[in-house]
């Protein structure tokens, strides 16, 4: 922290403003990132709302004042991410950036091209700006830690799901032969649908098999599927067994780059590991 | 125990009471603990049956007394508890305190207040009240392994929640773009529903997708439910795996604190944990 | 098997018998197991059969002389187990000597007092009599190990089945509550029954909730109970790894007590676990 | 790779087509899997959109065009895979030499002996040549750690899945009993198809339990079911922590064998492990 007042290059205004907006160590940072998350949650409520159509009908003036008050608040904070990081175009080209825009970009788009309503529904996509704000130290090293053991997996879990994939492409041709268009397996298509939607045990019941032949295939295929999801348990476990409780000097600091807005950083970190600027 | 019989502070009749209600290492208190745990039992049967429009019809006299008779028992044993416990507003504000008097308030509320009938129903979380009758030394160190390994997990569960929590949001709103009104999903919050009950694996098939491109979505969002439900199973395994079995030191006795009547005490301990009393 | 030999207590004939009948380590005995497997899966099959309407009607007469071959046969066989070993009450009182009465009983009360066909349906329990053949060293080893498991995390499963059932229960009376009868939630029971449905995640879809808040409160419970399955597969793995590949001097032979029939002995055993008889 | 190249015993043409074709180590290997992915798929999407009617009426010149072109290609791919190996019949009896035959077959079966279009579904086996091309070592490596560890738990699994097997068969029998045909248990076996669709969690829905009894009954299984599913879990979750990371000594090449065309072989292997034959 000292090391950054000290070498006070971007303008003071510009390096409070990064540490409020980008950082979660000081009081108004606190305050700012519990403002913003408040913000996103009830916007998204708004969207969801604006989408019953008793509401929207009922209630049209009062929902479209809040959205159109929450991408002005979300168009401003957007403009000052913008204007406090250093290298404006990194940010606006990282995760983070795109998320921020699309979060007002549809409002805008709706107003100048009409008969774009569906775009509105991407605006639910505020939700991953939620991540945003999960600076908390130990969130982050949780984070960190599933990550680890997903990417530690990933050829064994890559290799499962070829499986599944051809289990589900064989049953479900195998079930469309055998049931036929009359029980309502019309293609092969629709067979696997069907293959899916028995071997991952949701079960609507919209397709279900009628033959006696059909009812004792889908039976081992049930069973079949209730035990194969022992296979990615089993690795993501093992995997999880193996990590190493992240070690002290391991840790995260809830500090931001000043240059491109990058988080998580190793709390002895003297220069960003995204774009190398000194913090 | 013998310690607790040299300070005999407490009157002879509230120590012995306090042994047989809250304790359950005497016979005259495991006694108690049975009968109890029947009692609970046959009252919550009572209340169930009482839901049962045709039986709360035909045996409505039947099941009116028997439910007097258990509120009648429940409401002795609530002042016992009151009587012999040397701090008795603690008791009283702790949670079992506050689940033996919701036992039986919602009947007597019922009878002052008329169109009350709905409270009748909190009466079923006299369920709750089975667990203080689990203090076997063996009950309470399994759960205390549970609870250690789910509080170890906990930063890992909430950020896997998040993450869940986001994608039902996003696959959602999409589901709801794709599929329209015409085929149920009416509304974001509908399409959110939808995604919980798919990605969850529940699958009831009141909602379920018919278009060709909704189908095809939703086989990617049950296979991706069922591959995550293997991430809090490795979390909760993984930290499993790392407890050590409960040492005997750190076993648990059978007995309760005669001030304030909390449970699960260190077969070592001389002062309760929760209020300082001597044990 | 030499000592037994030379110890030539019982008649040759028996031990002979015995040998063929309870025991998988000679060839006429492993003759003798797959002979009794096929029987018990054919006779099965039958009983299956016979339960279908439209086949019990068209093949009336090979159906049941087919139930009453295999019920000849298995009631021989289960006079020369009677006969065979030297303590022929134990045998009979023991698991498999119920299960082998079982298979034949119902058959022979079906023919002395009328209207008892449902009965009939008790001879599925054949089914048990499989395990009886699972002698292979291999097999029975794998099967202690998961019973090991199982015991070892007996507790962590009970306080789990007290929390799943007390998180039911308040769910079905909440949902009685705010569904109500005309959504189809008409008592409580029916509430618990939904839950139960939902929290295991089976969700047949008979009843589901239909106003907002009800489909609001049924998503936390659907992933409440998709979170707690972690649960109990977190305890099992947990005392899965734990478990010591079983070493040599623990495996366990094919042969069974000559005097009561048990099996599953421990290769060095010179009395039988069960009943003390020399082997 | 030199030590091939010096023993160049095979034709020059057909060492550089084995290469190119078999193994995936030079940059024409690489493309030519790249290839044979994309057309795999391609064919695959091609077989199922011909099984959806609407689109096979309005398409069926083209649907047919593709599917001719893609047998041609395969055929050739076919023949080329039997030349460029020393030992064709190996090959072909090899689980890729039957699945590549597999996929060319019933297209040309279809043209000689009509009515056999049922047939045409078998093209779907196709999806199986995708694991040929997954020859990359680290999802060689992945898989094999799979493969070990479902065979590490195989007895176990058997016992499992016996056990399952048997309270299917009983609980299916006694829903009969209980729901009987007026509740749509109508025989036996669709009694036991009921507890497969209850005990996998899957739930349709297409059967249900109707009486409170058979309701009761459904939710002990149901839990049961769902406790059950922890056991092959913990089995693969244990097996799977106790596989050592396969040393780099064990890891695997892009090459196959020259003679009989199979892969996965040691880095340091001299000799084809399948059929003896010097690499």
């Amino acid at each position: 922290m000292s090391g950054m007042q000290e070498a006070q290059k971007p303008a003071a205004w510009r390096s409070r403003l990064h540490r409020i907006i980008f950082e979660s160590d000081s009081p108004s940072g606190k305050g700012f990132d519990v403002a913003l998350i408040v913000a996103i949650f009830v916007s998204i409520v708004v969207v969801m709302l604006e989408s019953v159509k008793s509401l929207s009908d009922s209630h049209a003036t009062l929902l479209r004042l809040a959205e159109w008050g929450f991408t002005a608040l979300f168009t401003i904070e957007y403009v000052l991410r913008l204007l406090c990081v250093s290298k404006p175009l990194r940010y606006a080209r990282s995760f983070f950036g795109i998320v921020d825009l699309l979060a007002i970009l549809p409002t805008y788009i709706s107003l100048l091209v009409p008969g774009t309503q569906a775009l509105l529904v991407i605006r639910t996509l505020r939700i991953l700006r939620i991540f945003r704000v999960l600076k908390l130290v130990k969130h982050v090293r949780a984070a960190e830690n599933l990550m680890q053991a997903l990417r530690g997996s990933r050829r064994k879990i890559e290799v499962f799901l070829y499986a599944v994939f051809s289990l589900v492409v064989i049953f479900g041709s195998m079930m469309y032969l055998i049931e036929g268009p009359e029980n309502g397996f019309t293609s092969i298509p629709k067979g696997i649908y069907w293959a899916v939607v028995t071997m991952t045990t949701v079960g609507y019941g919209d397709l279900s098999p009628q033959s006696p032949l059909g009812q004792t295939v889908a039976s081992v295929i049930m069973i079949l599927g209730y035990g194969i999801i022992a296979v990615p348990t089993g690795i993501v476990s093992a995997e999880m067994a193996l990590l190493k409780p992240v070690s002290k000097p391991g840790a995260v600091s809830g500090q931001a780059c000043p240059a491109c807005g990058g988080g998580a950083h190793a709390l002895d970190a003297a220069f960003c590991r995204l774009c190398g600027s000194k913090m």
